[in-house]
């Protein structure tokens, strides 16, 4: 038998691999062969995690049917998001905490989804069910997560179980939960050296919603006019960005983690879903959102909803 | 709120009614309002246990959105093997142990599906994860469950695990397995006085396969020929039935569950898909599988490719 590739969502965040390295360690207690990978290089804040843990970046793939006929996905189900080749190969279990959409098996599979803030705060789960001993550097990995997809549990993603399993993993770690948390969602905010290109490419996801394709991405700051000094050059690489993938529309969320608040930047149509969904009126392209923090909870259900 | 509602699929089987049953009783257990009903009135099979069991039949509904917003799905994923209306109401939660397809919410939800041979076995499992307690005959209920998707053990869907809760459900409902589990099985052969209809409609799904809408209809027998003394009638009743509901292919799977065979009987086409898959030649559109018990296992995936 072939070895077993697990993995997150591409463009992944620090859950996306996180929770595939601790996914993949799981597994390979419980005996199986498996191998954490990743969709792409890991962000500023990830890599600052794994730093931190003493862990090595997952190897990137771009297809998995050429090296392995089973597969195990965390922190994503939608193809679409997830590896190019999917459909080729036989997806052996799934660990999520977004909505199912445009996923299909043609066998039985292991499905474990739950409505928390984070695939890592499941996958401690697992750990406790299956009576493995979480190794501290996994559980760092994973408290990372859990910092990284709550904003330090600031997020209305956020669970009491992300909380507790936070505070557990912080414990198994031996680091301080705050002090490393905030050290390590700053790490993801040096947007200055980076590209219009790169930086909407960070955390970027594809959403099918009506007849469109709609992009969504989204980056974290300390300071909200810093990243809106190049919108020029962001709409002209999110306008190039949707003639080359056919997106229709692009909105880029940009999120002060200090003040838990975030400001749109919207290229393509139609607009007005987005002016609908957020009852807002878009001024330069741009509004802002007062609360909102989380894509998956505050962004896309209410454009989703737009278009029905 | 209103009370959630938790159900199997459609032309329910003992286990789309007893992991209703068993799963509302737990999720009543953990502080919510849940009712299990169904989608259609117990088999004989089913109301055997029941009976036995002191149980009431589930509410049959034929819509939910009118009387909630929430619900609890077991034992089925697909749509169109779920209640007419589900595109209109919120999907809390889904239990099931067969391929994920046709399937999505807006929003994120509890999901619990393994590659094992009864919805009931994954529900027991979440009993003791939760430490709660399974009454007598919601124990009777689920290993009534067990015992009919599984055919005593004897189908290749089976597990251990499925054998292991089986028997630990057997000690606490203070039953003989054996025993019991016989005398239900052949309480859901009684085919002599049902109509053809009735008959085709006991235990059947449909399925999209390539661009094609497949019907696959099974019934239990201990005498295969008592069933195919009706197939003159049998074939016209499948056949009235494609063009009513626009099935393309109508596949009708007799299993005698004492030797563990089938026999497939075929209407609509393509009828070379189905030579195809189980490799034999259709003649009077019959072919004898021999070992072939299980729709999911032995049918479906084979059927399947055979599209592709």
């Amino acid at each position: 038998m072939s070895k077993i590739l697990v993995f997150g969502h591409q463009n992944p965040d620090t859950d996306a691999i996180g929770a595939a390295i601790a996914f993949a360690e799981l597994q390979k207690a419980l005996g199986k062969d498996a191998e954490a990978v990743a969709l792409g290089t890991p962000s500023e804040e990830t890599q600052y995690a794994l730093d931190h843990f003493e862990l090595a970046a997952p190897r990137v793939v771009a297809t998995v049917a050429n090296e392995t006929a089973d597969v195990m996905l965390v922190d994503h189900n939608e193809f679409q998001q997830s590896v190019a080749d999917i459909a080729d190969v036989n997806i052996l279990s799934v660990v999520d905490h977004h909505r199912i959409a445009n996923f299909e098996t043609a066998n039985p599979l292991y499905y474990r989804a739950e409505p928390v803030g984070c695939t890592s705060t499941i996958v401690f789960k697992m750990y406790k069910e299956n009576n493995v001993e979480v190794p501290g550097a996994i559980a760092g990995i994973m408290l990372s997560a859990i910092v990284s997809d709550t904003l330090l549990f600031k997020s209305p993603t956020c669970t009491e179980e992300d909380v507790q399993a936070a505070k557990a993993l912080a414990a198994i770690a031996k680091v301080d939960l705050e002090a490393y948390g905030l050290e390590m969602l700053k790490a993801g905010t040096k947007l200055s050296d980076k590209s219009v290109e790169t930086l909407l490419d960070l955390d970027a996801k594809s959403f099918p919603m009506g007849d469109k394709n709609v992009r969504i991405a989204q980056v974290n700051t300390v300071d909200l006019s810093e990243v809106f000094e190049r919108q020029t050059d962001l709409e002209a690489a999110m306008s190039s960005a949707n003639v080359e993938n056919n997106y229709d529309l692009f909105l880029l969320v940009v999120t002060n983690i200090l003040d838990s608040d975030s400001e749109l930047l919207v290229v393509g149509e139609p607009k007005i879903n987005v002016e609908k969904a957020f009852n807002v009126t878009l001024e330069n392209n741009r509004a802002f959102l007062p609360g909102v923090v989380s894509r998956k909870k505050q962004v896309v259900p209410q454009l989703t909803e737009s278009f029905n």
